[in-house]
Protein backbone atom coordinates (compact mmCIF):
# COMPACT_ATOMS: atom_id res chain seq x y z
CA UNK A 1 0.00 0.00 0.00
CA UNK A 2 1.38 3.16 -0.74
CA UNK A 3 0.09 6.25 1.84
CA UNK A 4 -0.21 9.65 0.36
CA UNK A 5 -0.83 11.20 4.18
CA UNK A 6 -1.16 15.23 5.04
CA UNK A 7 0.91 16.40 7.75
CA UNK A 8 -1.53 19.20 8.56
CA UNK A 9 -0.08 23.30 9.03
CA UNK A 10 2.71 22.77 11.76
CA UNK A 11 4.35 20.31 13.69
CA UNK A 12 4.74 16.49 14.10
CA UNK A 13 1.59 16.82 16.26
CA UNK A 14 -0.20 17.41 13.82
CA UNK A 15 -0.79 14.42 12.28
CA UNK A 16 -3.77 12.71 12.44
CA UNK A 17 -4.29 9.08 14.65
CA UNK A 18 -4.93 7.39 11.17
CA UNK A 19 -1.71 8.80 9.56
CA UNK A 20 0.30 8.02 12.53
CA UNK A 21 -0.89 4.43 12.41
CA UNK A 22 -0.03 4.43 8.38
CA UNK A 23 3.33 5.75 9.23
CA UNK A 24 4.18 3.10 12.21
CA UNK A 25 3.30 0.27 9.64
CA UNK A 26 5.41 1.35 7.07
CA UNK A 27 8.79 0.31 5.77
CA UNK A 28 9.96 3.32 4.16
CA UNK A 29 8.73 6.96 4.59
CA UNK A 30 9.40 9.72 2.61
CA UNK A 31 8.54 13.22 2.79
CA UNK A 32 7.86 15.79 0.26
CA UNK A 33 9.79 18.30 0.55
CA UNK A 34 10.09 21.14 -2.75
CA UNK A 35 6.04 21.86 -3.11
CA UNK A 36 6.16 23.30 0.53
CA UNK A 37 8.04 24.15 2.95
CA UNK A 38 7.83 21.92 6.56
CA UNK A 39 7.88 24.36 9.07
CA UNK A 40 9.76 21.22 11.50
CA UNK A 41 12.83 19.53 10.71
CA UNK A 42 12.81 16.08 9.75
CA UNK A 43 14.79 15.07 12.75
CA UNK A 44 12.07 16.00 14.47
CA UNK A 45 9.53 13.87 12.57
CA UNK A 46 11.78 10.73 12.88
CA UNK A 47 11.97 11.53 16.76
CA UNK A 48 7.99 11.03 16.63
CA UNK A 49 7.77 8.63 14.15
CA UNK A 50 10.96 6.21 15.72
CA UNK A 51 11.79 6.07 12.17
CA UNK A 52 14.11 7.40 9.70
CA UNK A 53 12.42 9.56 7.18
CA UNK A 54 13.96 10.07 3.61
CA UNK A 55 13.75 13.66 2.10
CA UNK A 56 11.93 13.57 -1.46
CA UNK A 57 13.00 16.16 -3.91
CA UNK A 58 11.60 17.36 -6.93
CA UNK A 59 14.11 14.64 -9.24
CA UNK A 60 13.41 11.95 -6.93
CA UNK A 61 9.55 12.20 -7.47
CA UNK A 62 9.26 12.85 -11.00
CA UNK A 63 11.97 11.08 -12.24
CA UNK A 64 12.67 8.36 -9.88
CA UNK A 65 9.57 7.51 -8.60
CA UNK A 66 10.14 3.35 -8.84
CA UNK A 67 12.27 3.48 -6.27
CA UNK A 68 9.86 5.56 -3.61
CA UNK A 69 7.13 2.67 -4.66
CA UNK A 70 9.65 -0.26 -4.74
CA UNK A 71 7.91 -3.25 -3.29
CA UNK A 72 4.85 -1.66 -2.20
CA UNK A 73 2.40 -4.15 -3.89
CA UNK A 74 4.21 -6.21 -0.56
CA UNK A 75 5.25 -3.79 1.97
CA UNK A 76 3.93 -0.43 3.24
CA UNK A 77 5.17 3.16 2.48
CA UNK A 78 4.59 6.51 3.33
CA UNK A 79 4.36 9.56 1.14
CA UNK A 80 4.00 12.77 3.48
CA UNK A 81 3.18 15.98 2.00
CA UNK A 82 2.73 19.38 4.07
CA UNK A 83 -0.89 19.93 4.62
CA UNK A 84 -3.06 18.33 2.57
CA UNK A 85 -2.36 15.62 -0.38
CA UNK A 86 -4.46 17.92 -2.60
CA UNK A 87 -3.31 21.58 -1.65
CA UNK A 88 -0.14 22.68 -4.06
CA UNK A 89 0.02 19.76 -6.10
CA UNK A 90 -1.43 16.99 -6.53
CA UNK A 91 0.86 14.53 -6.80
CA UNK A 92 -1.03 12.90 -9.40
CA UNK A 93 2.46 11.25 -11.78
CA UNK A 94 3.20 9.49 -8.17
CA UNK A 95 -0.71 8.22 -8.21
CA UNK A 96 -0.92 7.01 -11.65
CA UNK A 97 2.85 5.56 -11.57
CA UNK A 98 1.34 3.33 -8.38
CA UNK A 99 -2.02 2.05 -10.19
CA UNK A 100 0.18 1.33 -13.41
CA UNK A 101 2.34 -1.00 -11.49
CA UNK A 102 -0.94 -2.60 -8.91
CA UNK A 103 -0.17 -0.95 -5.81
CA UNK A 104 -3.10 0.43 -4.09
CA UNK A 105 -3.10 3.87 -3.33
CA UNK A 106 -4.50 5.57 0.35
CA UNK A 107 -4.86 9.22 0.97
CA UNK A 108 -5.23 10.37 4.29
CA UNK A 109 -6.17 14.37 4.31
CA UNK A 110 -5.48 17.22 6.80
CA UNK A 111 -5.72 20.50 7.19
CA UNK A 112 -4.09 22.86 4.60
CA UNK A 113 -3.86 26.75 4.03
CA UNK A 114 -7.13 26.21 1.99
CA UNK A 115 -9.53 25.71 4.58
CA UNK A 116 -7.53 27.09 7.54
CA UNK A 117 -7.73 30.07 6.06
CA UNK A 118 -10.92 30.68 7.51
CA UNK A 119 -9.33 31.56 10.78
CA UNK A 120 -8.71 35.01 9.54
CA UNK A 121 -12.27 35.89 9.98
CA UNK A 122 -13.60 35.45 6.21
CA UNK A 123 -16.25 32.99 5.45
CA UNK A 124 -14.46 29.80 3.29
CA UNK A 125 -17.95 30.70 0.81
CA UNK A 126 -16.97 34.53 -0.47
CA UNK A 127 -13.33 33.31 -1.43
CA UNK A 128 -12.81 33.29 -5.15
CA UNK A 129 -10.72 31.31 -6.91
CA UNK A 130 -7.20 30.88 -5.08
CA UNK A 131 -3.90 32.63 -6.68
CA UNK A 132 0.15 31.52 -6.29
CA UNK A 133 2.28 34.37 -6.19
CA UNK A 134 4.31 33.60 -9.01
CA UNK A 135 4.85 35.78 -12.33
CA UNK A 136 2.79 34.47 -14.76
CA UNK A 137 -1.00 35.31 -14.91
CA UNK A 138 -1.90 35.84 -10.81
CA UNK A 139 -3.49 39.68 -12.05
CA UNK A 140 -6.44 38.75 -14.44
CA UNK A 141 -7.24 36.23 -12.04
CA UNK A 142 -7.24 38.51 -9.18
CA UNK A 143 -9.67 41.04 -11.25
CA UNK A 144 -11.80 38.19 -11.67
CA UNK A 145 -12.26 37.64 -8.10
CA UNK A 146 -12.57 41.67 -7.13
CA UNK A 147 -14.84 42.16 -10.56
CA UNK A 148 -17.42 39.60 -8.76
CA UNK A 149 -16.76 41.27 -4.94
CA UNK A 150 -15.19 37.57 -3.61
CA UNK A 151 -12.23 37.87 -1.64
CA UNK A 152 -8.41 36.39 -3.01
CA UNK A 153 -6.10 33.97 -1.18
CA UNK A 154 -2.82 34.82 -2.33
CA UNK A 155 -0.20 31.95 -1.89
CA UNK A 156 3.27 33.95 -1.41
CA UNK A 157 6.31 32.32 -3.55
CA UNK A 158 8.48 29.94 -2.04
CA UNK A 159 12.01 29.06 -3.41
CA UNK A 160 13.51 25.99 -2.33
CA UNK A 161 16.72 24.00 -3.68
CA UNK A 162 17.36 26.85 -6.11
CA UNK A 163 21.49 27.06 -7.47
CA UNK A 164 23.21 30.75 -7.32
CA UNK A 165 24.23 31.27 -11.33
CA UNK A 166 27.82 30.95 -10.10
CA UNK A 167 27.17 27.51 -8.85
CA UNK A 168 24.62 26.60 -12.03
CA UNK A 169 27.16 27.60 -14.10
CA UNK A 170 30.06 25.59 -12.90
CA UNK A 171 27.93 23.05 -12.17
CA UNK A 172 28.14 22.42 -8.81
CA UNK A 173 24.95 20.79 -6.79
CA UNK A 174 25.01 23.46 -3.96
CA UNK A 175 21.47 25.16 -3.07
CA UNK A 176 21.16 28.42 -1.56
CA UNK A 177 18.94 28.42 1.67
CA UNK A 178 15.07 28.44 1.08
CA UNK A 179 13.48 32.09 0.30
CA UNK A 180 10.28 33.20 1.56
CA UNK A 181 8.43 36.39 -0.21
CA UNK A 182 6.95 38.40 2.62
CA UNK A 183 3.75 39.78 2.21
CA UNK A 184 5.48 42.87 2.21
CA UNK A 185 7.27 42.15 -0.80
CA UNK A 186 4.14 40.69 -2.13
CA UNK A 187 2.38 43.90 -1.42
CA UNK A 188 4.84 46.01 -3.16
CA UNK A 189 5.15 43.76 -6.12
CA UNK A 190 1.01 43.60 -6.57
CA UNK A 191 0.75 48.01 -5.72
CA UNK A 192 3.73 48.13 -8.57
CA UNK A 193 1.87 46.05 -10.77
CA UNK A 194 -1.16 47.50 -10.45
CA UNK A 195 0.27 51.10 -11.18
CA UNK A 196 1.45 49.74 -14.51
CA UNK A 197 -2.07 48.32 -15.82
CA UNK A 198 -4.63 50.02 -14.09
CA UNK A 199 -6.89 47.83 -14.16
CA UNK A 200 -7.85 48.42 -10.60
CA UNK A 201 -8.06 44.53 -9.83
CA UNK A 202 -7.18 46.49 -6.06
CA UNK A 203 -5.60 49.54 -5.02
CA UNK A 204 -3.92 51.27 -2.14
CA UNK A 205 -6.61 51.28 -0.60
CA UNK A 206 -8.11 47.57 -1.16
CA UNK A 207 -8.72 46.28 2.64
CA UNK A 208 -6.29 43.52 3.09
CA UNK A 209 -4.83 41.17 6.06
CA UNK A 210 -1.65 39.53 6.24
CA UNK A 211 -1.81 35.84 7.40
CA UNK A 212 1.68 34.48 9.30
CA UNK A 213 2.07 31.33 10.70
CA UNK A 214 -0.96 30.06 9.92
CA UNK A 215 -2.27 26.90 12.27
CA UNK A 216 0.84 27.50 14.03
CA UNK A 217 0.91 28.30 17.83
CA UNK A 218 2.57 31.72 16.77
CA UNK A 219 -0.25 32.19 13.98
CA UNK A 220 -0.72 36.10 13.05
CA UNK A 221 -3.56 38.17 11.10
CA UNK A 222 -3.40 41.96 10.63
CA UNK A 223 -5.46 43.76 8.70
CA UNK A 224 -5.34 47.27 7.14
CA UNK A 225 -5.31 48.53 3.66
CA UNK A 226 -2.40 47.29 1.41
CA UNK A 227 -0.40 50.45 2.10
CA UNK A 228 -0.60 50.57 5.60
CA UNK A 229 0.25 46.65 5.56
CA UNK A 230 3.68 47.47 3.44
CA UNK A 231 5.35 48.48 5.89
CA UNK A 232 4.03 46.26 8.66
CA UNK A 233 6.26 44.01 10.48
CA UNK A 234 5.36 39.89 10.02
CA UNK A 235 8.07 38.03 11.12
CA UNK A 236 9.26 34.83 10.31
CA UNK A 237 7.77 32.82 7.64
CA UNK A 238 5.40 31.64 6.19
CA UNK A 239 3.11 34.10 4.91
CA UNK A 240 0.03 34.46 2.69
CA UNK A 241 -2.41 37.23 1.77
CA UNK A 242 -5.81 38.05 1.57
CA UNK A 243 -7.12 40.81 -0.77
CA UNK A 244 -10.96 41.62 0.92
CA UNK A 245 -13.61 41.73 -1.49
CA UNK A 246 -16.37 44.19 -1.70
CA UNK A 247 -18.80 41.78 -0.46
CA UNK A 248 -17.66 41.42 2.79
CA UNK A 249 -20.30 41.21 5.20
CA UNK A 250 -21.23 43.29 8.42
CA UNK A 251 -19.88 39.77 10.67
CA UNK A 252 -16.72 39.58 8.35
CA UNK A 253 -16.09 43.13 8.84
CA UNK A 254 -16.58 42.87 12.87
CA UNK A 255 -13.92 40.23 12.83
CA UNK A 256 -11.70 41.36 10.72
CA UNK A 257 -11.50 45.01 12.02
CA UNK A 258 -10.29 43.22 15.15
CA UNK A 259 -6.85 42.24 13.90
CA UNK A 260 -6.50 45.87 13.02
CA UNK A 261 -4.30 47.44 14.56
CA UNK A 262 -5.78 49.92 16.74
CA UNK A 263 -4.12 53.00 15.16
CA UNK A 264 -5.61 51.88 11.60
CA UNK A 265 -9.11 51.19 12.89
CA UNK A 266 -10.71 54.51 11.78
CA UNK A 267 -9.47 54.27 8.47
CA UNK A 268 -10.39 50.31 7.56
CA UNK A 269 -13.69 51.17 9.26
CA UNK A 270 -14.02 55.09 7.40
CA UNK A 271 -12.89 52.24 3.91
CA UNK A 272 -15.50 50.13 4.36
CA UNK A 273 -18.34 52.57 4.89
CA UNK A 274 -17.08 54.26 1.52
CA UNK A 275 -16.40 50.68 -0.76
CA UNK A 276 -17.42 47.95 0.89
CA UNK A 277 -20.98 48.55 2.67
CA UNK A 278 -22.87 49.84 -0.45
CA UNK B 1 -8.68 26.97 27.68
CA UNK B 2 -11.41 26.66 25.30
CA UNK B 3 -9.98 24.25 22.49
CA UNK B 4 -11.85 24.16 19.19
CA UNK B 5 -10.64 21.23 17.66
CA UNK B 6 -11.30 19.65 14.15
CA UNK B 7 -12.51 16.15 13.53
CA UNK B 8 -11.39 15.30 10.04
CA UNK B 9 -13.95 13.91 7.35
CA UNK B 10 -14.52 10.22 8.39
CA UNK B 11 -14.09 8.36 11.48
CA UNK B 12 -12.92 8.78 14.99
CA UNK B 13 -9.29 8.11 13.81
CA UNK B 14 -9.11 11.52 11.65
CA UNK B 15 -8.48 13.70 14.95
CA UNK B 16 -5.34 14.75 14.89
CA UNK B 17 -2.71 13.66 17.59
CA UNK B 18 -2.54 17.46 18.97
CA UNK B 19 -6.75 17.15 18.94
CA UNK B 20 -6.54 13.75 20.37
CA UNK B 21 -4.31 15.33 23.24
CA UNK B 22 -6.37 18.32 24.15
CA UNK B 23 -9.32 15.92 23.95
CA UNK B 24 -7.51 13.92 26.61
CA UNK B 25 -7.11 16.68 29.19
CA UNK B 26 -10.36 17.91 29.05
CA UNK B 27 -12.79 17.56 31.91
CA UNK B 28 -15.83 18.35 29.32
CA UNK B 29 -16.21 17.30 25.85
CA UNK B 30 -19.44 18.70 23.52
CA UNK B 31 -19.67 17.45 19.96
CA UNK B 32 -21.07 20.31 17.46
CA UNK B 33 -24.16 18.68 15.87
CA UNK B 34 -26.32 20.98 13.67
CA UNK B 35 -24.38 22.37 11.08
CA UNK B 36 -23.03 19.00 9.71
CA UNK B 37 -23.63 15.10 10.49
CA UNK B 38 -21.25 12.73 11.72
CA UNK B 39 -20.34 9.77 9.99
CA UNK B 40 -20.02 7.92 13.47
CA UNK B 41 -21.84 7.98 16.45
CA UNK B 42 -21.08 9.61 19.51
CA UNK B 43 -20.68 6.14 21.15
CA UNK B 44 -17.35 5.43 19.11
CA UNK B 45 -15.89 8.58 19.73
CA UNK B 46 -16.58 7.73 23.41
CA UNK B 47 -15.04 4.01 23.28
CA UNK B 48 -11.58 5.79 21.51
CA UNK B 49 -11.64 8.90 24.08
CA UNK B 50 -12.28 6.94 27.16
CA UNK B 51 -14.18 9.86 28.21
CA UNK B 52 -18.39 10.97 28.16
CA UNK B 53 -19.55 12.98 24.91
CA UNK B 54 -21.90 15.97 25.15
CA UNK B 55 -23.86 16.82 21.99
CA UNK B 56 -24.14 20.22 21.88
CA UNK B 57 -27.14 21.13 19.37
CA UNK B 58 -28.36 24.99 17.82
CA UNK B 59 -29.85 26.12 21.49
CA UNK B 60 -27.45 25.03 23.08
CA UNK B 61 -24.57 26.58 21.59
CA UNK B 62 -26.66 29.73 20.88
CA UNK B 63 -28.47 30.19 23.44
CA UNK B 64 -26.36 28.66 26.51
CA UNK B 65 -23.07 28.68 25.74
CA UNK B 66 -21.70 29.64 28.96
CA UNK B 67 -22.87 26.47 29.85
CA UNK B 68 -20.14 24.87 27.28
CA UNK B 69 -18.23 27.94 28.51
CA UNK B 70 -18.10 26.95 32.12
CA UNK B 71 -14.99 27.23 34.39
CA UNK B 72 -13.10 27.10 31.21
CA UNK B 73 -9.99 29.98 32.82
CA UNK B 74 -9.70 27.11 35.14
CA UNK B 75 -10.01 23.43 33.20
CA UNK B 76 -9.51 22.62 29.65
CA UNK B 77 -12.75 22.15 27.50
CA UNK B 78 -13.15 20.71 24.26
CA UNK B 79 -15.51 21.52 21.34
CA UNK B 80 -15.55 19.17 18.57
CA UNK B 81 -16.61 19.75 15.18
CA UNK B 82 -16.79 17.46 11.91
CA UNK B 83 -14.12 18.53 9.35
CA UNK B 84 -12.35 21.29 10.09
CA UNK B 85 -13.61 24.64 12.91
CA UNK B 86 -13.82 26.80 9.74
CA UNK B 87 -15.53 24.99 8.10
CA UNK B 88 -19.33 25.47 7.50
CA UNK B 89 -20.00 27.81 10.15
CA UNK B 90 -16.98 29.26 11.78
CA UNK B 91 -18.30 29.82 15.54
CA UNK B 92 -18.03 33.08 15.77
CA UNK B 93 -20.46 33.70 18.60
CA UNK B 94 -18.50 31.05 20.65
CA UNK B 95 -14.80 32.16 20.08
CA UNK B 96 -16.77 36.12 20.74
CA UNK B 97 -18.17 34.72 24.53
CA UNK B 98 -14.85 33.00 25.35
CA UNK B 99 -13.14 35.73 24.93
CA UNK B 100 -15.07 38.45 27.12
CA UNK B 101 -15.06 35.25 29.64
CA UNK B 102 -11.09 36.04 29.89
CA UNK B 103 -11.04 32.00 28.09
CA UNK B 104 -8.31 31.45 26.23
CA UNK B 105 -8.90 29.51 22.92
CA UNK B 106 -6.97 27.44 21.00
CA UNK B 107 -7.87 26.11 16.77
CA UNK B 108 -6.73 22.77 15.92
CA UNK B 109 -7.21 22.54 12.40
CA UNK B 110 -8.90 19.28 10.73
CA UNK B 111 -9.26 18.28 6.54
CA UNK B 112 -12.52 19.75 5.25
CA UNK B 113 -14.41 18.74 2.50
CA UNK B 114 -13.31 22.19 0.93
CA UNK B 115 -9.74 21.12 0.40
CA UNK B 116 -10.35 17.19 0.22
CA UNK B 117 -12.27 17.76 -2.98
CA UNK B 118 -8.87 18.23 -4.79
CA UNK B 119 -9.35 14.29 -4.61
CA UNK B 120 -11.68 14.47 -7.46
CA UNK B 121 -8.81 15.19 -10.11
CA UNK B 122 -8.94 18.74 -10.64
CA UNK B 123 -6.95 21.78 -9.01
CA UNK B 124 -8.19 23.54 -6.19
CA UNK B 125 -6.45 26.60 -7.81
CA UNK B 126 -9.45 26.65 -10.72
CA UNK B 127 -12.03 26.26 -8.18
CA UNK B 128 -14.50 29.30 -7.98
CA UNK B 129 -16.53 30.28 -4.60
CA UNK B 130 -18.17 27.36 -3.25
CA UNK B 131 -22.10 27.04 -3.04
CA UNK B 132 -24.49 25.58 -0.68
CA UNK B 133 -27.41 24.18 -2.15
CA UNK B 134 -29.88 25.90 0.22
CA UNK B 135 -32.80 27.64 -1.39
CA UNK B 136 -31.39 31.13 -1.78
CA UNK B 137 -28.84 32.94 -4.29
CA UNK B 138 -26.72 29.72 -5.53
CA UNK B 139 -27.95 30.00 -8.94
CA UNK B 140 -26.38 33.89 -9.96
CA UNK B 141 -22.94 32.56 -7.79
CA UNK B 142 -22.67 29.15 -10.41
CA UNK B 143 -23.13 31.74 -13.26
CA UNK B 144 -20.08 33.86 -11.60
CA UNK B 145 -18.22 30.98 -11.60
CA UNK B 146 -18.99 29.55 -15.14
CA UNK B 147 -18.28 33.09 -16.99
CA UNK B 148 -15.13 32.72 -15.96
CA UNK B 149 -14.88 29.46 -16.55
CA UNK B 150 -14.02 27.99 -12.78
CA UNK B 151 -15.52 25.06 -11.02
CA UNK B 152 -18.28 25.13 -8.75
CA UNK B 153 -18.23 23.17 -5.44
CA UNK B 154 -21.74 22.32 -4.45
CA UNK B 155 -22.46 21.72 -1.06
CA UNK B 156 -25.75 19.66 -0.74
CA UNK B 157 -28.75 20.73 1.84
CA UNK B 158 -28.45 18.61 5.16
CA UNK B 159 -31.15 18.93 7.30
CA UNK B 160 -30.88 17.31 11.09
CA UNK B 161 -33.24 17.84 14.11
CA UNK B 162 -36.38 19.17 11.66
CA UNK B 163 -39.71 18.68 13.45
CA UNK B 164 -42.56 17.52 11.36
CA UNK B 165 -45.27 19.83 11.02
CA UNK B 166 -47.78 17.63 13.21
CA UNK B 167 -44.99 17.26 16.18
CA UNK B 168 -44.82 21.14 15.72
CA UNK B 169 -48.25 21.92 16.24
CA UNK B 170 -48.57 19.30 19.17
CA UNK B 171 -45.55 21.11 20.72
CA UNK B 172 -43.73 17.70 20.88
CA UNK B 173 -40.00 17.99 20.72
CA UNK B 174 -39.58 15.23 18.89
CA UNK B 175 -37.58 15.12 15.48
CA UNK B 176 -37.29 13.49 11.90
CA UNK B 177 -34.83 11.54 11.46
CA UNK B 178 -31.37 13.18 9.57
CA UNK B 179 -32.22 14.21 5.51
CA UNK B 180 -29.65 14.01 2.85
CA UNK B 181 -30.31 15.93 -0.29
CA UNK B 182 -28.56 13.38 -3.28
CA UNK B 183 -26.55 13.82 -5.97
CA UNK B 184 -29.78 12.99 -8.30
CA UNK B 185 -31.99 15.18 -6.12
CA UNK B 186 -29.66 18.03 -6.61
CA UNK B 187 -29.15 17.46 -10.24
CA UNK B 188 -32.76 17.56 -11.19
CA UNK B 189 -33.47 20.86 -8.82
CA UNK B 190 -30.74 22.43 -10.83
CA UNK B 191 -31.87 21.53 -13.83
CA UNK B 192 -34.74 22.76 -13.55
CA UNK B 193 -33.89 26.01 -12.15
CA UNK B 194 -32.03 26.07 -15.67
CA UNK B 195 -34.75 25.56 -17.76
CA UNK B 196 -37.00 28.47 -16.07
CA UNK B 197 -34.14 31.15 -15.61
CA UNK B 198 -32.44 30.08 -18.96
CA UNK B 199 -29.36 32.48 -18.27
CA UNK B 200 -26.71 29.63 -18.87
CA UNK B 201 -25.14 29.03 -15.55
CA UNK B 202 -24.73 25.11 -17.13
CA UNK B 203 -27.05 22.92 -18.92
CA UNK B 204 -27.91 19.40 -19.62
CA UNK B 205 -24.48 18.51 -21.02
CA UNK B 206 -22.39 20.69 -18.73
CA UNK B 207 -19.54 18.01 -17.26
CA UNK B 208 -19.72 17.15 -13.54
CA UNK B 209 -18.28 14.77 -10.88
CA UNK B 210 -20.87 13.36 -8.17
CA UNK B 211 -18.42 13.10 -5.22
CA UNK B 212 -19.50 10.79 -2.10
CA UNK B 213 -18.50 9.64 1.11
CA UNK B 214 -15.50 12.24 0.32
CA UNK B 215 -12.55 10.78 2.82
CA UNK B 216 -13.50 7.58 4.19
CA UNK B 217 -13.28 4.42 2.57
CA UNK B 218 -16.07 3.98 0.37
CA UNK B 219 -15.19 7.44 -1.11
CA UNK B 220 -16.39 7.46 -4.90
CA UNK B 221 -16.46 9.31 -7.78
CA UNK B 222 -18.50 9.53 -10.91
CA UNK B 223 -17.84 11.66 -13.83
CA UNK B 224 -20.07 12.74 -16.43
CA UNK B 225 -22.83 15.19 -18.01
CA UNK B 226 -25.57 16.98 -15.65
CA UNK B 227 -28.06 14.61 -17.41
CA UNK B 228 -26.25 11.75 -17.40
CA UNK B 229 -25.52 11.60 -13.66
CA UNK B 230 -29.00 12.27 -12.79
CA UNK B 231 -29.67 8.66 -13.46
CA UNK B 232 -26.44 7.20 -11.24
CA UNK B 233 -26.49 5.59 -8.30
CA UNK B 234 -24.36 7.12 -5.95
CA UNK B 235 -25.56 5.60 -2.66
CA UNK B 236 -25.53 6.37 1.00
CA UNK B 237 -24.65 9.58 2.08
CA UNK B 238 -23.03 12.33 2.32
CA UNK B 239 -22.99 13.87 -1.40
CA UNK B 240 -21.72 16.66 -2.94
CA UNK B 241 -21.32 17.59 -6.26
CA UNK B 242 -19.01 19.62 -8.80
CA UNK B 243 -19.44 21.47 -12.00
CA UNK B 244 -16.74 21.73 -14.01
CA UNK B 245 -15.77 24.84 -15.52
CA UNK B 246 -14.50 25.66 -18.90
CA UNK B 247 -10.95 26.48 -17.91
CA UNK B 248 -10.00 22.74 -17.24
CA UNK B 249 -6.98 21.77 -18.24
CA UNK B 250 -5.70 18.68 -20.73
CA UNK B 251 -4.58 16.91 -17.01
CA UNK B 252 -7.67 17.60 -14.76
CA UNK B 253 -9.54 16.28 -17.96
CA UNK B 254 -7.23 13.13 -18.00
CA UNK B 255 -7.87 12.39 -14.82
CA UNK B 256 -11.33 12.96 -14.25
CA UNK B 257 -11.84 11.22 -17.30
CA UNK B 258 -11.12 8.37 -14.92
CA UNK B 259 -13.75 8.49 -12.77
CA UNK B 260 -15.97 8.39 -16.19
CA UNK B 261 -17.96 5.15 -16.40
CA UNK B 262 -17.03 3.41 -19.53
CA UNK B 263 -20.58 3.59 -21.39
CA UNK B 264 -20.25 7.51 -20.93
CA UNK B 265 -16.28 8.14 -21.77
CA UNK B 266 -16.75 8.80 -25.70
CA UNK B 267 -19.42 11.56 -25.01
CA UNK B 268 -17.16 13.08 -22.61
CA UNK B 269 -14.66 13.03 -24.45
CA UNK B 270 -16.92 14.89 -27.11
CA UNK B 271 -17.93 17.46 -25.38
CA UNK B 272 -14.73 18.33 -23.82
CA UNK B 273 -13.35 18.85 -27.04
CA UNK B 274 -16.18 20.40 -28.35
CA UNK B 275 -17.22 22.65 -25.17
CA UNK B 276 -13.74 22.78 -23.37
CA UNK B 277 -11.02 22.62 -25.05
CA UNK B 278 -11.31 25.39 -27.17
Amino acid sequence: MLYIIGLGLSDERDITVKGLDAVKSSERIYLEAYTSVLMIEKEKLEAFYEKPVTIADREMVESDSDQILDNAQNVNVSFLVVGDPFGATTHTDLVIRAKELGIPVQIIHNASIMNAIGACGLQLYNFGQTISMRPDSWYPRVKENTDIGLHTLCLLDIKVKEQSLENMARGRLIYEPPRYMTVNTCLEQMLEIEELRKEGAYGPETLAIGCVRLGTATQQFIAGTMEQLVNEDFGAPLHSLVLIGKRMHIMEFEMVRSFCPEQHQAKFEEIFKRDYEA
